[in-house]
């Protein structure tokens, strides 16, 4: 498991588990081995299969789970997914936070798979954003990867997008790449957002490597995509639905963001059933 | 602030910021006063405030918020929530992680707000479950309240639940609540799911506090409720919607818990507008 | 071993090696296996073990312990508890820390055994308070279980005491229960500190769980109890002595806290003998 | 506060209060500004009030504590120690934690006091050991010099103490002593437990620097004294009474050192009362 | 002070004071205001003085530091660079951490400096590496653009570097590069590590934006300059002497990477001095 | 691995992982088996062997490392030092940060032992000092052990250094002295700091047991240690050179110190050479 992902799992489990978990404490006092099923109840794409099986890793680090998928693939209602078995108190206490990382990260990958379902034939590829829920960054966009979806930056400390309020201070376009190109690595690409067909020459004049076109027109996002002519790549904001799909894909842009496929995602339902004792080996 | 919300504020801001915000630290080197607005971009109920200043207090202790709306009031798309005061770059480096967390507690106090609205006029009120985002309890839980929503146990170590496993292992519920008892603080509650009006029979005669109805037609919940007969508080569990809302209020239930409150509702869009500088007084 | 106990004892570990044993260091260089017994050297209720195993196996994993007795057995001076096998570095360095947590939680145990042996026979049942050493809260708590007492309230978030100034605050004890059970938890019980029958009668009334007589006389306690009949469990607090326990179980109240159990248990004497290298098999 | 006592009185407050002082939050929903008194409840030794008055910053940092004594003094019964003022809600929320520290420390000063004095006019100091309360280490040494004790090493990293088990290793005390002096620090003096006068001997001529008299009679420590004859620190161990202190003081030993005070000392009974609102200036 | 810089800080402090100063506390028993002059020893670039304020700002927040040079100025043995005013326990006792950080970092400005000195005129510009010093990159790389030089990728986490390992299990350059593109986010760079002209043309058409020249001659860094033709950026790593530098700038690389500037630089020598009481106002 | 070097090499690892290796996560998918050997590149003293190791199984616990060669041991150019086994991804993403501990520490007890050769012979001491880089001291004062060094105190807690502050504060050297006594735990040897022969007079009389001859001649150091004569340890600071070597040694002190030895020794060169696939047994 991902050394920084760990932390937040056990801060998961560290929230729903403050003095032990006191029902099923009251009622199991000794180790007794079982199994329990995880179902999916709805069609969708799965993801967060490691998240889950560290979350009882941690609580027990003998649970050994069986896995029938894996990340990123198609699954349907009722189909069984994985097998947990362990120490059945450990199964208890941590089958809601485990299925609360995997729900969420589901719904996502599977929110992100319909979207970028949409956008297929064109050359237009889908972004996720930083709008991500607070603390779930490395999980959601992973989840976004999962489901067909590229990453943008990680956060703001891996990537450059030079915003209005950049410009402004700077002074320009022209400014405020130069200081940019001074202060940060050369390994990060720099992102300029323009709102306007003269700012988004002065963006490529200046040497930007990627142009975000916010707010503009399809008219005038073809024209920009036309003037920069390859010189950086293009990027458009905004949701993605079936019907401003052909909008965004006949402006010709290379990338187009939706934080929607982070913020407002809903999970996709999976539960875990016919936990039962099982004999010693 | 909340002592143990501040821990999570704080890691969503490392998580964001791993080394410094590169585009602003690249175009503004100094100490520059500015303010920018907080603007309500849809209709719904507005959470998180002092969550949202907090973040900007952690990047720079001067910076200061003027709020035109509190906790739990009604918004609507336009209104100005908020002024935020300070050093321009804390408020560029802050503006996405307040935001996110508060769209997100906003999201879901909208919900709540518009599910307890379907009850109203009935005895029946809304719960919300541990059904919440990992690391983001501690917030989803106060926006529940915040929408006009109720809380059920926080986590596994201050509500006692017997579901069929617990009931399973200490060999029947009579033992479970037994063992419960004798196990956990006299100052919690103590809850059994069951699945039948025997179920329920025997759970009442066997002391539990509260009695979670699960899968019960309505048929059955309103012969629970008269068996029950005020001996113990009733919960169901179910999403409640204008379709099947009178069957919930007609069942007669105290209770009605609902996990979509904070695992599916969407955020409350809102936005950071109008940066500019002002005059140091 | 529970995940949040952890923590803490890796933090006593580190309290105790900043920066190496230096005195084992120095003599032994290399891994050499050993064993030492843990011998009891008074009579009283042993309580810890696992947290006792738990320091050696935090310092090296491959420490096993074999234990003679469990948690809440009363145990005889000179008897041999438990014998631990492992690197002798890893017995030496540990064996502070784990004797510090062992003796105090016995200590506890054994005080709490020795109170609730007085009120054998009575309706009343022995709790705990909050006055437990800072950062040993779920171990203290722990230790009164296995001594034959019962939890009250685990910290200021699982349980609701409404006292003198909650009520002021509320301006009466209807307001203030309805405050609580506006602002709480359904899963928690709500119990509210009254100091005359005439609060008591209020409390009742305004559908308190729990009445806390304080600093009531005998008589008054009897009264109250009366007048209660059974709709509010009651509590009263104050040291348990041969001297006053009759005083305690005529009044008839449900449960009598005290404080003494965890903040000036003495601890039970324990020690490690007789460390010796052994054949690696 | 020290930086590192600072983190186990977060600690503290953190294990208090998981999710809010529900009691508090429900009754008092808005700044208030009060004051409270905190009074002595028994004679003895005040110990730990820049703690007491760290916990209250913590919670609010307008909180202000006016002290009327300092570490270290005498308190009688009845006498006013300080006045807290700030927000009620701080003062209510922390008022466990700030007692449950300054009880502890106040118990071991005051109880290392009642045994310094038995030791007034001979030679022979009072020594702490490491039998504190896990995590409590850098309170508990403290009390223990406010109360006029003195303190042994703190921890496995920061003093030499060679036992029987070291010497085996080392295959006798000559070889322990060097390899003591060739492994730590030369800035630490070097401790030998011996039990006999032959052992004794064999550690002056090593070079030790301490020499621990283990279970020896009061006559053989006279003679180990005499042998050592000024080369070495004496120090040796046990429970300092009434009864036994001619003994001790006979031996003419330097140091004797003593678990009990911090293992097992009674608290110091001191509560907070009259709490009540004042006036904003 | 950055948020992540902050915590290295706060654990350097806890490093060095692990249970007080005990010899300022034995001997400084209340606050005293003083004040101590920082002094430069050797000719060079300071570097890092906010840092060298924090520090005492964590032990005493009242302290204040009143600069006369900034970070990357030129310093010359004996100037006055700054006075630190404040609590005299607190000057003394966060001396040597302060010091330690500000002469590293100042001795990495410098060092940094004096290499950059040497590729003025050329068009190759100076880097750095992931070389650093555990726990004190954020420090070190900052250093390094003080000193004129310009910082590679920050972590493993935030730029590409595909090394003969890498290609080695894609399978290929092309294949590599490939992967890279599909995987990371398309706002990092991708940069191939090359060690002949094949592979340079190979990562050319494989659209690398950056080409490490490993190991290669001078002469045939110039002909892969010539190859790549301004399609990629290039980079070689060595030390950069007086001696080499002739080859390096005549290769005409873009970049030249040094290791030495951040793993061998000796310190910055300065010191604190003169510390006195001062009047209070 | 030392309980508390732990923390320092997880931060290390955390600090260039912050969200994963993308370089190594885009082109290896799955686990695979390797090996890779580690290369010595210049002669020198091999340090934080077991550092190195940890790193690798933080990332992966079934790594495995055979040592040719162990701390303290000399090493030449060409050397094969260890071969590190297991899954590729680990091998390749903890190399820099495992090389990083190593080089520092290798290079820090290459420098100690040519140092220490120089006094070779005489009855003078090397020692280190506090002058580590930031959160390495741990692992800094190892090294200089591993070289041939000594330990000075770790930190400001376990070790009494009285300068001339401190003896300004107390009014004198001998009130300093007596104040330290005092305080601080009698296993701390005190150590005073002196520029004068009679500020050496004064301190032997005050009964320092380390005095620090700071700034003098080798003629009146000579006549320190002669008017010391045995009732004190000696010690002076400053850089040893083949130059200045006769003066140290000379003067007869018992310790001279070196900041150098930690605060700028170059590293040794050493690297990871030949990683290829291996076959799973």
């Amino acid at each position: 498991m991902n050394l920084n992902a760990d932390k937040y799992i056990r801060l998961a489990l560290e929230e729903d588990i403050t003095g032990g978990d006191i029902s099923t404490d009251a009622v199991i006092k000794e180790y007794k081995k079982g199994t329990v099923s995880l179902i999916c109840k709805q069609n969708g794409v799965i993801c967060g299969l490691s998240v889950f099986e560290r979350v009882f890793k941690i609580l027990d680090e003998k649970v050994e789970v069986e896995f029938f998928a894996k990340d990123g693939d198609s699954v349907e209602k009722g189909q069984h997914i994985a097998e947990v078995t362990g120490d059945i108190r450990a199964l208890l206490s941590g089958e809601r936070t485990a299925l609360n990382f995997l729900q969420r990260m589901s719904g996502i990958a599977t929110c992100t798979a319909e979207v970028a379902a949409l956008l297929k034939g064109s050359k237009t590829k889908l972004l996720d954003t930083r709008k991500t829920t607070p603390n779930m960054r490395i999980f959601e966009k992973y989840a976004v990867k999962c489901g067909g979806g590229n990453n943008h930056r990680y956060n703001l400390s891996d990537g450059v997008m030079l915003k209005d309020n950049h410009i402004g201070a700077a002074g320009g376009i022209k400014q405020a790449v130069a200081a940019a190109k001074a202060h940060c690595s050369f390994v990060h690409k720099i992102e300029v957002e323009v709102e306007s067909l003269e700012m988004c020459a002065e963006a490529v004049e200046a040497g930007a490597d990627i142009i975000m076109l916010d707010n503009m027109s399809v008219a005038d996002m073809k024209k920009a995509v036309a003037l920069i002519n390859g010189r950086a790549l293009t990027e458009c904001s905004g949701n993605v639905t079936r019907e401003n799909i052909k909008n965004i894909t006949d402006a010709g842009v290379d990338f187009v963001s939706s934080g929607a496929l982070t913020h407002s995602a809903p999970i996709l339902d999976l539960s875990l059933k016919n936990l039962h004792p099982v004999e010693e080996k």
